[in-house]
């Protein structure tokens, strides 16, 4: 199948791996799989089951993605496995000379995130990180707005990832899902990228901002043991496990230009699905639990039955929707997670396409994803602060390798 | 004027000094003002000719609240000044014998702390915090249903002063506003207490739990300098003056229980007035923007259209309706705020004449103030944890002085 499609290898067929995919095929015209790769050899059998069914063609398969990496009709990479071979995933895939695009997810060693940066820029291979929600409506209607200086002087962001995934973690299988690896070894902030990615793009984070120093502060575990012990069909032994991670993890982070930024990591307690969005500025706020706007003058401040303006967000997306989404929205909105999956893969196939600098790119990923690893120690420091390293080396003060087009996120 | 009544020396005649007064004057039998103070004569000859007219009697007043401690017609004293003076003052009326209530406000070290608790151990006359949100209707909902185990295990917790105060600050009276100077000259948590108050009684603080340490972070300092350069009418001096005071501060607490508190103060800033109540459990979970309660098994966990279940609270006030206020609301809510400084202030009273345990006592007065001076030295060291004192030097595992009654919040 030679076409102008780009070929890709998708390494990661489980949940998450196997739903992009079959969603990248079925929306995605630049899209095709050339080979699927995943550690557990019935999740590559499925795989290729489904397409040949579903799609008319089989890709070829493997348990080892080292061999994807060796085929010259593969053109881009998809790492879309369990968090930790992430970025030695990554790294393997610019050293062979293939532009590779990462699903979100947490480091595990700061010198990983270095290792990530110093690949690319001795390569120059493309690496982008898929931030799905950096092309969230919400979020990019905000960016739009603080662009345009509806908020003022933004001193203050917040985001979270508040997502009861008790089922998830304990219901799986055992020895496969990583959250619930991560969650019996470690304690941190273990998916920060979901919000901090967008608050990244509105702070302007290694493009004139830099994030400084992280500290991260636990809250005791107990969610899901009690939940475990309610529940019959859990294995029994998961009732009385030691968790390490907390339930709740609050990271507040410290920009070179003053800001603040709150992360809440809130994934084992009972709780509606939220990524608490909140951007604070001098002329406007914005949260996302009332899903509402507060602009100076417009709005009344002391009002105790703050209700009134609940749901008030909608009403501007007339005046300030983001330009990408005005087109998406005109052209029908494609693919899942509202759209925001499409739109963060779709970016990165015509930046390889095109040859563009990527608009979540490497630096941006490392930023994102040292996050875990800091707020690691820094909870086992009882909530020491820590500095988070400069991976731009000096050049966040101006750098000249813009992003440019619909895509971009500057 | 000999009754039944008892009779207060009133220390501060400001804004919210007076409009107390007024309340406690219009609405509370128990209450007798028999002396008037503040530092400033104008503000005492407005009080007493006020008195005077609407209440019938002229109490005595002065600039100098020694005086008041002085005076053997003085029954207890009530301290609503400024917040610097409110420990050295209370210290002064424990020393002459004479209960004291202190209004909320922060403390400016760690030593004052000490000595406030050391003077009540040593004289054993009762000190009070009048923090009224301990008693607000929401608040004391949430603490009958945690202590009836609706919650599960308590994790999670979080509150903040988010009250938009620029108009107060910049257009108040230059050298008499005490949240001028204070915004000024210093940068912390600088009024803790609501929402810490409540949730210290919701997690035990004091009484089986305490606070181990503290991490503060603050935002830069945009909010008030821009809104003085957008009107006026401001002191044009003010448009440029350095305020040290962050727009925003984000303080989190551990607690030896393993709990962890997030309190946040935002009141620079464009937005509603909230106090972010939100208490997080293993089986249920309170949200104050939404007003919303989420239960266990009740409610959906994952769904994006969580705004059906926005503004639940209310309904919930029929089964978990709190004893004291259930029995307030049958003989008509009193006083401002909703009923709660009423309610605060008779709490007080009524303890002081039955020689009561106060409610809110002098540990917790520590415990809650000592958090702006911990606040100011963490941020000053780029969010160190530092660690805040154990007022009760242990005794918090099985304290002894419980209180009884209608107003206990254990």
């Amino acid at each position: 199948m030679k076409n102008d499609k780009i070929r890709c290898g998708v390494v990661g067929l489980g949940g998450r791996g196997f739903s992009i995919l079959a969603g990248l095929l079925a929306t995605m015209e630049d899209f095709e799989c050339a080979y699927a790769c995943d550690l557990y050899q019935d999740r590559v059998d499925y795989t290729l089951k489904q397409m040949t069914e579903r799609f008319g063609y089989t890709p070829k398969g493997t348990t080892d993605w080292r061999e994807i990496l060796e085929d010259k009709d593969v053109d881009a990479v998809f790492v879309l496995s369990a968090w930790e071979p992430h970025i030695e995933i990554a790294i393997a895939s610019m050293n062979a000379g293939k532009p590779v695009a990462i699903e979100v997810g947490g480091a595990y060693s700061l010198d990983d995130c270095w290792q990530l940066v110093r690949t690319y820029e001795r390569t120059r291979v493309p690496c982008m990180f898929l931030e799905n929600c950096c092309y969230g409506r919400i979020e990019m209607m905000v960016l739009n707005m603080v662009k345009n200086d509806v908020f003022g002087t933004v001193v203050h962001c917040a985001g979270g990832y508040h997502h009861n995934l008790r089922d998830e973690i304990l219901f799986g299988e055992e020895n496969r899902h990583y959250r619930l690896r991560n969650y019996t070894n470690r304690n941190c902030e273990n998916y920060p990228t979901h919000e901090l990615g967008p608050i990244m793009k509105i702070l302007n984070i290694n493009r004139g901002n830099r994030m400084m120093t992280l500290s991260a502060v636990s809250s005791s575990a107990h969610g899901l043991n009690e939940y475990a012990q309610r529940h019959e069909k859990v294995n029994p032994e998961l009732r009385t496990r030691v968790f390490r991670q907390g339930d709740v993890v609050t990271t507040t982070i410290k920009c070179a230009n003053g800001e603040t930024i709150v992360l809440t990591l809130d994934t084992t307690l009972p709780r509606y699905y939220s990524r608490g969005f909140q951007v604070r500025g001098t002329k406007a706020m914005y949260e996302e639990q009332t899903n509402s706007f507060f602009f100076e003058g417009e709005h009344e401040k002391f009002d105790f039955d703050w209700s009134k303006q609940w749901n008030n967000a909608d009403q501007y997306y007339e005046k300030y929707e983001h330009p990408l989404w005005q087109k998406f929205i005109s052209g029908g909105i494609k693919g899942g997670h509202g759209g925001m999956d499409w739109l963060v893969y779709d970016a990165f196939l015509q930046a390889v396409k095109n040859g563009e600098n990527m608009p979540i790119d490497v630096y941006d990923a490392a930023a994102l994803m040292c996050v875990s690893t800091l707020s690691e120690d820094s909870i086992a420091l009882a909530g020491a602060p820590v500095a988070i390293p400069d991976f731009t080396n000096g050049r966040w003060y101006n750098r000249d390798d813009h992003t440019t087009g619909i895509y971009s996120l500057e």
